[in-house]
């Protein structure tokens, strides 16, 4: 990642925060953005983002440049764009795309729902693509919406765990020193390049180990479990009621807590109009244990379906809801019931098409505490399993704890 | 990885061949016995690896040292002890482990039943594990069960993925040259102490990009993709019978062929003692994918279920197994099935303490030939899902395509 002054300083309006981060993240972003000089009052200072994403990809193996491989069904550069947007303090993000694929990254930013985003052409290296990157920021056209920044952050379309600290560590070198590069590995080519052909300082910023490049098809792998490990820690479990103490529901939620060390289990109840459960969909919670326990089979399921269907929680990442079903094995066999739960493999190719992967779970129900304990666990651990793999050849599955 | 000879030469005899490479590699391997001179009724070239795995693994951000994590249930060094023992000119392997890891160390080599490996304590940086290693193999001590080596091989115990082509190259270099280093990016310390210290002649040899390092958490998760993949190439359909060729079992193997590509589908029968599926066996086939058409529910399941028992196939890899019953669920409700299915839930439980993962899969089989392949389709895609992920906490499951 390097950052260039393209032009001439113009001041900008301080943008609306889109960061997605929340709790204890929220006082390092206000503090960040009080760093970058955009908090409301003071003079802000001007960034954009040029992304050079013209590349081919011959060292992945694969023939799909690397850049627009599918992680989680969604396109790597996608996971780019969405940690720089995060980022509220960068005004503009420049894309240079080849021409052939133009159209594939107009609408991965329509379907991804991408914002502040611009595309030029791609040059024939990744210089001519930052250049012509440049160009249109600098460029006073008449129609253009792009503001001219007093500073430009050029990072690679394939290095999607970016960190806000970073990127604000080299606009803030940037800065100081009039031109800076993230470090001595990555950076070298564009290092030379400054120290050749600019007039100006050079400073290198550390980075951290997030920064890496999505290189070989290894790396996709390393890039896809990590996402995975993002979106699977936290779980929340919704049930009728959160009154009773004595509801199973809660019994869940304590063995998943007990079971499953490093996630956050916190429950939430249906009722109210949802106002809670509102928050964590909106707290961006992507993994549901929902508790079935009225009389029709699927009515607390569907309506957190329709709850998430009316959400956006799923445009970036593929949301699990595991409908959990209890059942006396003993006093019902789970034969008798299957029949109505079978219904869930209807349902589950319906929300497929929104990207919600739902599976179903029923769990025995004996009388006896101990054994109760033991199929509690047993679910615990298929609902691990499926919120780690987000496997969608199982959808619609009726499993049995 | 380095070569450094370390005493004068003594000839050995050449041991057998333990690769586990079959197929078209058997030709590959021949050529490059030939070409290490360890041919049967040519003199043989000695040479021996020490494996430095004393580090603490600081960088990876978890309290186990890297060699020790486990992918798929297997700690790393196995895989790399794994990937030495296959080259049958490697005569023998040192392990140098501090003195709190001795045993585990031990316990691993048991497990795993690894062959050719000696221990020794680690030093307390990486050149003087080193340092241990070459001494156990110059020492002529009597009990010593160590030929002594013209050529060492020292290769590091986090990079799993080492092929024999890349030792070849090192062991001829080192031949040629007196001592030989991997790359600049790898290499470098050990190449400048070799200048440093010896009077010897130092060559670089290109690697791979499979000879990569395990360093941090995401190469864990990359490795074990990797490893899960290539367990993952052939699938095995095993029926009662090869004989009738409208046989279930063929259809579902034509679907499961058109539906996965990159994947060999082979299928075997039972009968005959089972010869031919005792020989795919043994050339370690991870995927089976089991047709249940006889009276008794799991009777050819619990067949192959004993010959893998009786193999060692499972000792390095988790096997996986489907147990596929058919049914058409318009003339028998699938729930009439499901208590006597429900009973491989104990078998999966049994046959987990042996490195097995077995599933239940039922498949609809309606009248309606276009229905029947649609079914056929949805199983296809459940078996890739099961084999694929390799997941623990879902077997016993009974799924439904």
């Amino acid at each position: 990642m390097e950052a260039a002054p393209p032009g001439s300083s113009r001041p900008t309006e301080p943008g609306p925060c889109l960061s997605g981060q929340r709790g204890a993240d929220h006082a390092v972003s206000a503090s960040l953005q009080s760093a970058a000089g955009t908090e409301p009052g003071r003079h802000p200072l001007a960034v954009a983002a040029v992304l050079p994403a013209g590349g081919c990809g011959e060292r992945m193996g694969v023939p799909t440049p690397k850049q627009f491989c599918p992680i989680l069904e969604r396109p790597l550069i996608s996971y780019t764009l969405q940690a720089l947007e995060r980022v509220c303090w960068i005004k503009d993000i420049v894309v240079a795309v080849t021409g052939e694929n133009m159209e594939v990254m107009k609408s991965i930013i329509q379907k991804y729902q991408h914002k502040r985003i611009s595309l030029v052409e791609a040059g024939v290296t990744r210089h001519r693509s930052i250049f012509n990157g440049l160009k249109a920021l600098a460029e006073d056209q008449i129609n253009s919406k792009l503001s001219k920044p007093e500073v430009v952050i050029i990072h690679d379309a394939v290095r999607p765990f970016v960190k806000e600290d970073v990127l604000l560590k080299v606009v803030t070198a940037a800065k100081e020193h009039g031109c800076s590069d993230y470090d001595l590995e990555f950076g070298t080519e564009c290092l030379q390049l400054a120290l050749k052909y600019c007039c100006t300082k050079v400073k290198l910023v550390e980075g951290s180990p997030d920064l890496w490049k999505v290189t070989y098809k290894r790396d996709l792998y390393a890039a896809e479990s990590i996402i995975k490990e993002r979106i699977s820690q936290e779980i929340c479990v919704v049930m009728d009621t959160k009154e009773d103490n004595k509801h199973i529901g809660h019994l869940l939620e304590e063995v998943l807590k007990s079971e499953l060390n490093h996630v956050k289990v916190t429950s939430e109840a249906l009722c109210h109009a949802g106002r809670h459960l509102q928050q964590i969909i909106l707290d961006q919670c992507y993994n549901f244990v929902c508790v079935n326990v009225m009389t029709s089979d699927f009515q607390e399921t569907q309506k957190l379906l329709s709850m998430l269907e009316e959400s956006n929680l799923c445009i970036l990442y593929p949301v699990v809801v595991v409908s959990v079903h209890f059942l006396d094995f003993k006093l019902v066999p789970p034969s008798q019931k299957m029949e109505n739960l079978m219904k869930i493999r209807e349902f589950a190719k319906e929300v497929k098409e929104r990207n919600i992967l739902l599976y179903g779970l029923l769990i025995s129900y004996p009388q006896d505490d101990q054994k109760l304990q033991e199929s509690l666990r047993q679910g615990a651990i298929i609902i691990a399993s499926l919120i780690k793999e987000r496997n969608s050849g199982l959808i619609g599955q009726l499993l049995i704890a």
